[in-house]
């Protein structure tokens, strides 16, 4: 099995309850060109306090905020603990201002190194 | 900004029409326990045909597929030329046989590397 070499395109700056801000690194801010006639999206991001061979060979995990007691397989849940650290989650746009993004319900931590942004659903016409 | 290094955990090994089989490598393969209780998972894949500083470079795509003729930035697309050549697709899990996940719409080639599997919806119990 090969290896692939991820480029941090920008970082969480500000976290404060379920929003969040997201600023890409100027040399990418083109790529988010129309990104809000979007709703949602879903973001990509390095768990960059699980990217350790430690961290990286789990592969079972208990589930425990989710009430289980039983180990199941890392690739059945969204553990940050497993063999590549990104984590990916559905966040709602909430506005985006040259080169930050403003999102909602994105679980990631200020200083999250962000890997890619992937637009899901369109914007309705007429909504903001 | 910085990098990460991903370590690929298996490869698309058969595509036929929307079917698509992955082979998780033996090494990860303790990963995928229970994971056939669920019936959706977002498959990450690595587009290793345009892993290099061309595609990489790429900001702005016109999405001719979707009937469009002008440009946007590609965090607004799922194109596979973009800063990091990580596909993302959710999928149906037909079935799960040792370290063989058989899935259904994964627009991925035969040979894609995998990136990671995360589950999303539970089957709802009783079904198959």
């Amino acid at each position: 099995m090969g290896t692939g070499e991820v480029r941090f395109i920008g970082t969480v700056v500000e976290v404060n309850e379920d929003i969040s801000v997201i600023e890409i690194d100027q040399r990418f801010c083109p790529g988010l060109d129309q990104l809000d006639s979007y709703s949602e999206l879903d973001v990509l991001f390095w768990f960059h306090f699980r990217d350790d061979d430690k961290h990286r060979k789990v592969l079972k995990v208990v589930p425990r905020r989710h009430g289980e007691t039983e180990p199941r397989g890392v690739f059945s849940t969204h553990s940050p603990s497993r063999p590549n650290p990104i984590g990916l989650t559905r966040v709602e746009l909430v506005s985006l201002d040259g080169c930050r993004v403003t999102v909602k319900g994105l679980d990631a931590f200020e200083g999250s190194p962000i890997v890619d942004l992937k637009a899901v659903s369109k914007r309705r016409p007429g909504s903001s």
